[in-house]
């Protein structure tokens, strides 16, 4: 078994000792990595169970070689061969891993004890993998890959130990978005700070990280909430969770209708408006939704940087506006501790997984 | 002279009510606006001296006429009187304009006074606008368009009465990029009140925007002010202003140069670090540059969201990330401001305009 090469001494926090090629790149934007079980000091292994590639990555794949299986998981191989690392050369993307910690570096700062059962919250397109069985166990027609090999954790990689007290699939569907209540619990605390409870708005509040937000910006101590879905079925599945005060239907791509919708359902503007919706053009609405002086909190990767700019200097809206950043100490064990303290959250993502 | 009709109430504060084409559309958004002179009772109207094209809009138009002066100004005609604003229809974008204040509706908050002298600060591309004089005086060859017209400003307009102490070119160019200062200053002042001077680091720093916000940093009471810049030519213009206590030179699209060229000048990393660099890619290098618990704040229209949002996850950076906001109240002041107390930063201005 490898061990720790005591002759080394620490690695590059963020990875860039790892990174082959080309010299001096970020671990993401490398074309190859370093992925020899073999470790520095400050470094955590993993002995991988399972993959899951990111959505667009699979579709891709999928989509190029005409949902040919054998052919899917041939190119998935080739990739972690070729890059040291599962990251998709077209989508840049790359997905998460389940595994059992495998050793830890004497430096480590993570916390990790050998025997745990982890996810990684780092992306798959920066983390060094070798996978050793050939993939046979996997199918070829999902995102889930069964799995065996090694990854690699840097001194700043995120990943968090899998709770006992659920299912795989339900910690990793809330891990995936748990940045969002972690960031909206602290922006509204911001205001609490202040003097201030504020009147905060998720638009999107019935999907996974629009549902949490709801749920952390009410525990954070927010004096009403308002989801904003655009259908009335999601509208049916959101108040029988309770999870907020107020419900709105509206387009969030119409501007006009999205500030109406949410000055209706408040009686005023949002002080936080909290954007969970992945489509393109919600910019503009959320930010004539909130309130001068208030927060705008973009989460969706649909969203455009300059639209937001443009949009809140062509309203005079003096808005703050955040881009979503999805790390924030802390903010696994809170999202895993709001959907333990809520059935009605827990069930909605049980749906949502099961729809899926 | 056509005035206020008596009979309207008033329009809506965003200028929905001047929108014609499609319905419930913003004005930034619609493919054609109603402009005509006649005033809703919150408006302002403009007579119009002078249209600055927006410079990708102008490069545009140029190419596509094969630098033809008298087939880009019919063209300009053309769009104004199709679309009733100058809205490029390829680049989306506008420019400003100047002009003298020619009607104040009783309603309007804007607090402008009949025969003020002012600049535009919200986007052509959503400001109702006539052309009277054919463009006659415009030679077709540049950005700056000699006209006779009126504009329209509603009720959330942005204007800025010109100074009579300064040239309007150089009013101009400070005036577009006077969000940047203000920001800064305001997110140096959070960390004022609670009890922390900050080190700012300008990504950008001998640039418009850059050196107003280093500028600005200053002012409102930074610790220490670090300008970080490509090449040495611009160190040595830099360093002649005496705007910042360090200079660096750093290729800020390489994140582990910058943030490696930030950490030696500063002997820490940034608290604040404001991008200002108009090139893609400097996202990472930002955000590495951030102390945790620091902020970014990107001005660049180069930025790309996902990349931020992307780029702090993956290197477990607790950083508040903004989206550059060009409004804030009182912003036009303290930039003009901040040019009229420091002589060494009205010359870099001065400069830049007969450099450009």
């Amino acid at each position: 078994m490898p061990t720790v090469d005591d002759d080394r001494s620490d690695g590059s926090p963020i990875g860039l000792h790892r990174v082959v090629d080309p010299p001096g790149a970020l671990p993401q934007a490398a074309a190859r990595l370093d992925a020899s079980p073999e470790m520095w000091p400050d470094e955590v292994r993993i002995s991988v169970e399972r993959l899951n590639l990111d959505a667009a990555s699979f579709r891709q794949l999928a989509t190029k070689h005409a949902d040919d299986p054998e052919a899917v998981r041939a190119e998935v191989l080739a990739i972690i061969e070729a890059r040291g690392k599962m990251q998709n050369p077209v989508t840049g993307s790359g997905g998460m891993l389940i595994g059992v910690v495998d050793e830890v570096g004497p430096h480590s700062p993570l916390g990790l004890t050998v025997g745990d059962r982890v996810a990684t919250l780092v992306s798959l397109s920066l983390t060094p993998l070798q996978i050793t069985d050939g993939l046979l166990r996997w199918d070829g027609r999902s995102e889930q890959v069964p799995a065996a090999g090694s990854a690699v954790l840097f001194a700043r990689s995120i990943a968090a130990v899998l709770p006992d007290d659920l299912p795989d699939e339900l910690s990793m569907a809330v891990l995936d978005v748990c940045g969002a209540p972690a960031l909206t619990a602290r922006v509204v605390q911001g205001y609490l700070d202040r003097g201030h409870a504020p009147a905060v708005a998720v638009i999107g509040g019935a999907g996974k990280s629009g549902s949490m937000s709801l749920a952390a910006a009410r525990r954070a101590g927010a004096r009403r909430t308002l989801g904003v879905v655009p259908v009335q079925h999601e509208a049916d599945v959101l108040r029988e969770t309770r999870l907020c005060d107020e419900i709105a239907l509206a387009d969030a791509r119409n501007p006009v209708a999205l500030a109406a919708a949410v000055e209706a359902a408040l009686g005023t503007r949002a002080d936080i408006t909290v954007v969970c919706v992945d489509v393109p053009g919600c910019e503009h609405g959320s930010i004539l939704s909130t309130a001068d002086g208030g927060t705008v909190i973009f989460f969706s990767m649909a969203t455009s940087f300059s639209a937001a700019a443009l949009g809140a200097e062509g309203v005079a809206a003096d808005v703050t506006m955040l881009v979503g950043n999805g790390y924030l100490p802390g903010h696994a064990q809170l999202a895993l501790d709001l959907l333990r303290a809520d059935d009605a959250l827990r069930t909605l993502f049980e749906r949502r997984l099961a729809a899926d």
